[in-house]
Parts: structure tokens; C-alpha cells; sequence
């Protein structure tokens, strides 16, 4: 970035932010179309020290210079125009560049959203306009307050890295930009205009997008290495997979023989009940004073490995450490995963195979051994007497199913409440229990988990647990008739507090008016629906009644139906003591 | 609206407002699924005093329990959902309810672009999830400062209608809300707050989009042409149709016999030539003291009939009066056409069979004489004699052209500086020219002007004019090996003043750094590059060979090509001055 330039209106923000982008992913040479609604992109460009610009009259004539600069450079190029038809002049050299798998990044600026759709003048439905023909297409927000621009930045690496990752192809980026869209003063607002700052000063000049997919290169496992070595306090996150890997925990454990630093499983690895907090497992990334000691320790090396972590304060502890830690993330997902928007640096790479290669060269290489052991296991231990003590709750009905169910093989849990339950129990010590986890964390939504579980049954017949929230159950209560009749060891087990709980523990409680159509609160027990369709079935009310029932199941197992009956305002005493356990 | 409610925060003002639209447009029936994310549309749904909640559990359940609805009631109804998976969980009814024609209006929750592509938890690509099933999809921009409410208002009507007018269908509005979703307090800009509580607080408590498409209806007929007969200061404008209908000007002209009041014709409607000052013709839209004076005048009537004016002030001096006065709009188009916000009723109908349908019932109405006339006649008289005595200049090609070209039948008027030009010369007399006036004005994109003339002569063999920029001119450049060969009556008239003129006019013009980038300025002139390719090519330096060359043009009409030097700084000196006339 220019030191000198002066943020001057909003439009002037987003600009420079996305040719500072480029130009950070080694996307130097701009071809500009002129026009007016384009005037910040272009004044953006012409001004920075890096880039290359090629002036010229028509839009569909510049489109296929830029393709023959590609052709003879091999190097990424922008094509810039203004809105309305502008862009449709570039379809045919899009169409050529798809074609030959050329990295063409096109930029239309357009109007903000209360222009279009009204039919202002040069004003065009620009969503898609070259869609089939392109590799992604993305369309910005119009600049405003409050969006920020990590994310924006995040989103623009991750859209041109799909212009430049093999197979290469063209992409189309739209960008609305209100007026002023000359040098105009508009009040920005602080954390926008500090943001915008600190991005366009930021002192790694590159941005890197590690694109590898298969394996890692001899070069990159020695980098990677050498990294985790000379950590004063590294962390290693493992976090879901998109698919169960049959020796998944196998890899991790193989890994943990060598690194003794903290590190973290996500409920889904199955670690959290197989590995024990003196391995240095965190077991928790939601209590608070977890994340304020892991802050204390300093981490200078963050590698995340795997997808999103269900854990909810993860997120914003990345972001606050994110300024003094390297924070590295490994991935072979097609999309951008980012949503603390703190990932420096993205090694794109299955993360299975990543571990594994590690494993095999990371010889006798020894990391700092995490001090914070003890602490880790006197928290679970309180944890844990608090949860036996308390009331029956979400989160005894996590722990004594974990503990009691040594025949279980596999589980599904359910989304809200139950999965967070999981998520914040872990063993202090490991109790070698090879679960497979499962859940549906993609998109986290709320429905067609009774499904989902036959399913995983079928596809792996195996003694299998499915826990899940009353809501869920109202959501596929369908699709009991497709169980009914299996002798299957399926072990059904719905907490019932009548409706979200999820929702009382949020602010928005306060809003009693609006509260139960957020909630859904209603009064129905399901034992008897579920006995009448031949379940065998039976309603719980007592901590003693589920452990003895779960007794019974893991003794044999088969097709069972548990209904917990779960007071709301006594789980939530459960909740806030749980909060307050101190290290 | 219910009068007691306070605006908190950005996605309660958008949320509010889109009830409200609902509730206005006659859409009272809310089937709503939990969530948070939605919350506020619930909030807004459940405390509007006429709104109907249906509450319940799964959004698959929901979606046909609204299906049902419909059909046992015929009344359109709205789905609630939030953001993520649940929206698909419509999918199933959302088909059916497009094979039976049901007017099922679904709005999901979306999360702000800044949580989009980032992988946030709950949060998918929701764009056209229901693609194909629905009639129309519409993603709304994040709530924030600088957007119009009255835009959003619009947007909302329309999209509505879309799912209500025959034949009905099912359409999807998604809602991206940002946190706060609770009642917390944040900062409102405001003209956000002014807006928001002037809509939600309208008097007028229906929107009214008549759907009609054919013809209007006998009552329709006589509410309209009651409502010109008790107007005290009615005001018609004639906007371009997307056709060119022969007998267009005819039915103006029939209606001109009865209606005496203020009225304006676009350039592409041919008024501007053939009628003149006395009759009422308001002489431009875009100089500040006619509309000083019309506004002066109170219309308390506006019927706009067609599409878009080229004008520009127009739709902001629509927005100065709009509190006092009805604004209809007539159109066939099935796109929403509202640039200033400002219309406040929407008769669809064919604009040519409105105005044959007014004549045939409008007997002996006489409507208010205008008393403007001898104004509008003396500012064209000044305005002329600044023109003639002026050096070359766009203003003078228009005029000149227009005057001499005794023989043209049609012409094509390039965008940018010279359909500007033409559209703000009005003759005082009426010349009783019938030139039919063409030009591209849906998306007023500035290529392709010379293939576009070519295809009008040939789909009407007649002499022909074109006139262009040398921008466009570059842009079509190649068009001109698909004219030289031919022995066509086609004048072209290229004014080149080297380079996007137009933006000198800006307040950009002082960023000189960036200005060439929108400019594009050049040096080049084309009258050798045409006449190498045999076209007879003449270049013009002085307003008297002008004269001379379309004169000997307009005596025998043949393909002649004649290049207008026009110093862009004579240009803007000519502008300036002709901007100062007063009435």
C-alpha cells in the first residue's frame, strides 16, 4: 500500500482492499475498461506502486488482450469494467478462457442494491451474467459499516485462488460501489477504517495459498516441520473430516508419541473420549478460563488441522491471538473456511494424508511439553463432580452414556444442545473408547437425524447410539416407520424440555413476546408414539432410571427408545455452575 | 404499523418494513418456523396488529400446511424460516406450489455477506436455492445506512406482486440480518429513521398494483380520467416504449385535442420534433428552472406512461413532489421500474392501448390550459439563439439536424453526451417532423451503435441518421465492414471530441490522475480509416460545412460518413451557458 493514501468514503475502501488483494496473491497486470461506476477500482490500481495497467476503448477488445497476455505470461490478469453491458462484451473471451483453463479474473463494478431492481439507467441484473462459463462467481455487498473486512479480504483470497488453482479458469468477481465513487469524504467508521489499515499496511506482502491437494512436497512437510520444532508454544486443532477415516485416531495418536503441546479434538474426531487430559488434550474451548490460559501460554503456532470446529469461542480466541501467532490451516475442502477470519495461511492437502506425512518424517523431533496438564485434569474432575451432583441434564446424560456404553461402536448427535454437550465433556483420563463420532456439521441444520442414523447403521451395522433434542425429533418423526421393524441395536435417545432450550440461555430471552416463536415450547411426550409403533420404548425422569437403562442396552443391545425427560431451568443451573468451575 | 413501536437496530428497520409491504400489499397469513436469525421478521409478523401467525415446528410441515391454506382460501401467504438448511426444507412444497399456480411468497433468514463463504456454522449459499420452482428470486442487501427505504418499499411491491399476479407462483425473498437480532440499541442513520417511520406510519394503507397486462377495465377508465378531470395541475409525461409503434405519435396528438395541461415527451417518442411549446410540450426535464417552475406549479397528478426518461432530474424532481401529489405509472414491462422511488401506483397495461382506451372515453374533459406556454416558448427562443451563435457543438449538431434533414424518417441517437443533447432540444413550433427516433436505452450500454442502425434501416428501408460518439465509434468500429459495401440512404454522424467527454462535466474531472482511466482520451480521427474503405467520409471543422454536408445529405440520401471535430472545451462553455437561460 501507499502510505500516503487517505481513506476517503466507503467505495475507496472496498477498492483498495481488493486490489491490494490481488496484487498480495501475485496478481499484478490490470486490464481497465473505463467507465464511471468503475472509477475507485481503477483509481485503486493505477495508484498502486505494483501493479501494471493496460488502458484501452473497448471492453470485448480489451477482454481478449488480456487473454493473449495469459497465454504468453501464464500470469494471472484482471480485466476491470464498469457496470450495465460492460460485461457482457467480455462473455466470449470468457467462454475461450474457461476453455482453455486460463486464470482470468473479471471485476464489474456495479450498482448498489437500491438501484437495481428499480430499473435505474445502466443498470443490469449482473448476477451471473457469465455463469456457466466461469469457475466461481461472487458478488460482494455494497460497502457499509459493520461487515468486516477480514472477511472480505478472506473471501477475495479465497475467490482468486480459484482463478489460479489447477485447473485454472476464469472467475468473475462483482462488485457494487454507491456513490461517492470520487474522492469525496464520507464518515467511515472506526473499526472499518483501522481494519482497512491495518490490511493495506500489512507487513507479509504475500498472501499464501499452499495449493497441493494430494500430498505434500518434500520442501513444504520440511517447512511445516521445522515450524512445529522451533514453536515456543505451538497448538494443533483437530478438527472434523469430512468423510470417517477407519484409523483416523490411529494417525493422531501416532502423532501425539512425537508432539507433547497442547492440542485440541473436536467432538466428532472421537478423541475427546479415547485421549486423556495428560496428554495435553484441552477439554474445553467454550470455558472461559480455558481460553484465558491458553492465551496466557502464547501460542506462536496454531495448525488446523480438518474443518470447522464445533466449539463456538474458538473462533474469536484466534482472533485475538491471531496478531502474535502464525495460524495455519490444512484443508482439501473447495470452499473457503474462515469463519474467525484468522487463517494466515492455507495448505491445501488432506488433512489424513497431511498427518500421515508428518508421522513418517517428524522423527525425533521433540516440542515443548504443555504445562498445563494438571490444570486441564483438575478442571474436568470438578467438571465432572458437578455434573454427577446436579439435577439429570444434558450433560450427565453425555458423560454416563460415554462412560457406561463400552459396546457402543458408533454415535450420532444431534445438533443445538446435545452436540455441545458432547463437545464440552472429555475424559481426564483417556478410556480408550473408540467411538466413531458422527453428526451433521456442514450445515448444522436441525432435521433428518433419525434418518441419518439408520443410516450410518446400514452403512457400517454396528451397536449405534443417536441423541438428540425433542425439536429434532418433531422434525423427522417420519422416519420412525422406517425403524420399527428392524432388529437393529439402535439406542434412541431424546431429551425432552419441551421446545429450544438453546434460546432461553440468549438474551433474546428477555423478549417475551417474540420468545416462543423462537422456541417453540409445547407440552408432548413421545414414549408412548414411538411404543405404539412397536419400539420398545420407555420414558426416564431420574439420573439413576437412564444409567440403568443404558446398563441394560450396552449389556444387548437393540433397537431402544429413550425419552429423558429434561427440566429446562434445572439444566440451566447445570450450565451456569459448569461455567464458573475455576483452573 | 403500530404506532408504539421504537426502531432498535438496522434488522428490526428491515424486517419491519418488509411486514409492513406484506401486510399492505394485502398478504396477512404468516406461517412462521422457529429460529433466531429470523427472529426479527417473527417479531415484526407477530406484534403487527392485522398480521395472522400460524406457529409450528418443521419448516417441510409448515410449507404444506401453507400449501393448504392457499388452496382452501385463495389468499397469498408468506413462509418464515431461518437461515441455513431450512429453506430446503422447502423445496417439495415450493414445486407443487409452482405446478398449481399457488401465490406462496418464502422468506428465509440469511446471514450478512461478511459470515457468508467464510464457513460460519448454520450458513449455506442460499441464493436461488429454489431455483427453478420459483417465478422469481430476490436477495436482499444486508440492512445498512445509505440504502433507501423507499427503494426497498419498491422492490418489495414488486417482488410481491410477482407471486400474486396471474398467473400466481410461488417466489423466495432471502433476508440477510445482521446482529443485533435482539431488541439491543444500535445507532440508526437518520434518514433511515425518518424513511422507515414515514412508511411504516403511511396513511394510504394499500399498495395498489393493478394488474391488467390487456386492456383496463370500464371502471379502470373512468377512475382515471375522473382523476384528470378534477386535477388542478395534472402532468403527463410520454416515456419511450420498448417498441416502436407506428401510430404512436397519431394517438399523443389525439390526446393532445382534449388535454390542455403541462406535458413532456421523451426524445425516443418523436414529440419533442413534432409538436411544439404551444402546446403545452414542457421543453427539457433537465434544466433547473423549468423545474423549478413546474414544481411551482403543484402538480397534483402525475401519470407516467412508458418506460425510463432519458431525462435525469426527472425522477428526482418526482421524489420533491411526491408527498403532494399522485404519481402513477403506466407499463406492460414485468420489470420494476421506480429509479426515484416515487411512484405510488402501478397500472400494468400496454401504454399505447392506455392512451387509445383514454381517447376513445375522454369526450369533452377539458383539463387546466397550461399557463407556461409563452415560458417554455421563450427559453427555447434563448436557448436556440445561444446554439447559433455558439461555436460547433453537440447542442448545435442536434439542432441543426433536426431542422434540415427535411427527408430523414428515423434516426438512431448514440448514449452518453449525444442523446443528451438531442433529448434537450425542443423546437418552439412544432415542426410537424415525424422522424421516428430510436436508441438503446434499456441498459444504455455504448457499444454495437453502428451494427444497431444498419438493422434498423434494413428491418425499415428509409434514409436513416446515426449519431454517435468516437468512443462508440471505436466501440463498433468493426461494424463498418458490414456497411461499406452497401448502397444505403445512412447518415453517419460520428462527433468526436477525443474521448468520454462526458465526465468532464464531473466533479471527478479533478482527480487528473485518475480521469484518463475513465476518459480514454486519444488523438485518433476516422475519416481517412472510413473512406479507405470506400464509404464517402467527410470531416467537419466549422458549423457552416455542417450545415452544407447534411443539407447536400438530406437532397439526395446515400451512405455518407461525417466526422464532427468538436473542441471539448467550446462544448462545455456552450453547456454552461445554455444551463444559465432563464424562463
Amino acid at each position: 500500500m501507499n502510505k500516503e493514501i487517505v481513506l476517503h468514503n466507503y467505495s475507496q475502501v472496498w477498492s483498495e482492499i481488493i486490489i491490494d488483494q490481488l496484487v498480495k496473491m501475485g496478481v499484478q497486470h490490470f486490464f481497465c475498461c473505463p467507465g464511471m461506476r468503475n472509477a475507485p477500482l481503477l483509481r485503486a490500481a493505477n495508484n498502486h506502486n505494483v501493479a501494471h495497467i493496460y488502458q484501452g476503448f473497448d471492453e470485448r477488445s480489451q477482454s481478449y488482450r488480456a487473454l493473449g497476455f495469459i497465454k504468453s505470461s501464464g500470469l494471472p490478469t484482471v480485466l476491470i469494467c464498469t457496470s450495465g453491458t460492460a460485461v457482457a462484451n467480455f462473455l466470449p473471451a470468457v467462454i475461450e478462457a474457461q476453455k482453455t483453463m486460463l486464470p482470468l479474473i473479471v471485476i464489474s463494478a456495479d450498482r448498489p442494491g437500491e438501484l437495481n431492481c428499480v430499473d435505474a439507467n445502466q443498470t443490469i441484473n449482473q448476477i451471473e451474467v457469465l455463469r456457466d462459463y466461469t469457475k466461481a462467481f461472487w458478488h460482494l455487498s455494497e460497502p457499509q459499516a459493520n461487515y468486516s473486512l477480514k472477511s472480505l479480504a478472506g473471501q477475495l483470497c479465497h475467490s482468486i485462488s480459484q482463478a489460479t488453482s489447477k485447473p485454472c479458469g476464469p472467475i468473475h468477481l462483482n462488485v457494487p460501489l454507491r456513490e461517492p465513487l470520487d474522492l469525496t469524504s464520507e464518515t467511515i467508521d472506526q473499526q472499518t477504517y483501522k481494519d482497512a489499515v491495518c490490511i493495506l499496511d500489512q507487513r507479509h506482502e504475500q498472501i499464501v495459498f499452499e495449493n497441493t491437494r494430494e500430498t505434500l512436497s518434500h520442501e513444504q512437510l520440511e517447512n511445516i516441520i521445522t515450524k512445529i520444532a522451533k514453536a515456543k508454544s505451538p497448538l494443533v486443532i483437530f478438527a472434523p473430516l469430512s468423510r470417517k477415516e477407519s484409523h483416523q485416531i490411529t494417525h493422531i495418536k501416532k502423532f501425539l508419541q512425537k508432539y507433547k503441546g497442547n492440542y485440541y479434538c473436536d467432538v466428532e474426531t472421537g478423541g475427546k473420549f479415547d485421549l486423556g487430559a495428560e496428554t495435553g488434550l484441552i477439554p474445553s474451548l467454550d470455558h472461559p478460563e480455558v481460553l484465558h490460559e491458553l492465551t496466557m501460554s502464547k501460542p506462536d503456532l496454531v495448525i488446523h488441522i480438518g474443518h470447522r470446529l464445533t466449539s463456538k469461542h474458538y473462533y474469536s480466541f484466534l482472533s485475538d491471538i491471531q496478531s502474535d501467532s502464525e495460524i495455519i490451516q490444512v484443508t482439501h475442502s473447495p470452499f473457503h473456511q474462515d469463519p474467525g477470519f484468522s487463517f494466515q495461511k492455507r495448505i491445501e492437502c488432506d488433512p489424513i494424508t497431511f498427518i500421515k506425512q508428518i508421522n513418517e518424517v517428524m522423527s525425533s523431533v521433540t516440542t515443548p511439553k504443555s504445562n498445563l496438564t494438571s490444570k486441564w485434569a483438575s478442571l474436568i474432575k470438578k467438571k465432572e463432580d458437578i455434573i454427577e451432583e446436579g439435577p439429570l441434564s444434558y450433560a450427565y446424560v453425555s458423560k454416563k452414556s460415554i462412560e457406561t456404553l463400552s459396546n457402543l461402536k458408533q454415535a450420532f448427535i444431534g445438533n443445538s444442545t446435545f452436540i455441545r454437550s458432547f463437545d464440552s465433556y472429555a475424559s481426564f483420563k483417556g478410556q480408550q473408547k473408540s467411538i466413531n463420532i458422527f453428526a451433521s456439521r456442514g450445515a448444522s441444520g436441525i432435521e433428518g437425524h433419525l434418518a441419518t442414523a439408520l443410516g450410518i447403521y446400514e452403512g457400517s451395522p454396528s451397536p449405534t447410539a443417536l441423541f438428540l433434542g425433542d425439536i429434532s425429533l418433531i422434525h423427522d418423526f417420519g422416519s420412525l416407520f422406517n425403524l420399527a421393524d428392524k432388529e437393529i441395536p439402535l439406542l434412541i435417545v431424546v431429551a425432552n424440555n419441551n421446545g429450544g432450550g438453546i434460546f432461553n440461555l440468549l438474551p433474546i430471552a428477555k423478549d417475551t413476546k417474540t420468545l416462543p416463536l423462537l422456541t417453540t415450547p409445547h407440552t408432548y411426550q413421545f414414549t408412548k408414539t414411538a411404543a405404539s409403533l412397536g419400539i420398545d420404548s420407555i420414558q426416564i425422569q431420574t439420573k439413576q432410571e437412564f444409567e440403568n437403562e443404558i446398563k441394560k442396552w450396552n449389556k444387548s443391545p437393540k433397537l431402544k427408545f429413550i425419552e429423558v425427560i429434561i427440566d429446562d431451568d434445572n439444566n440451566k443451573k447445570v450450565y451456569e455452575l459448569l461455567k464458573t468451575v475455576k483452573l
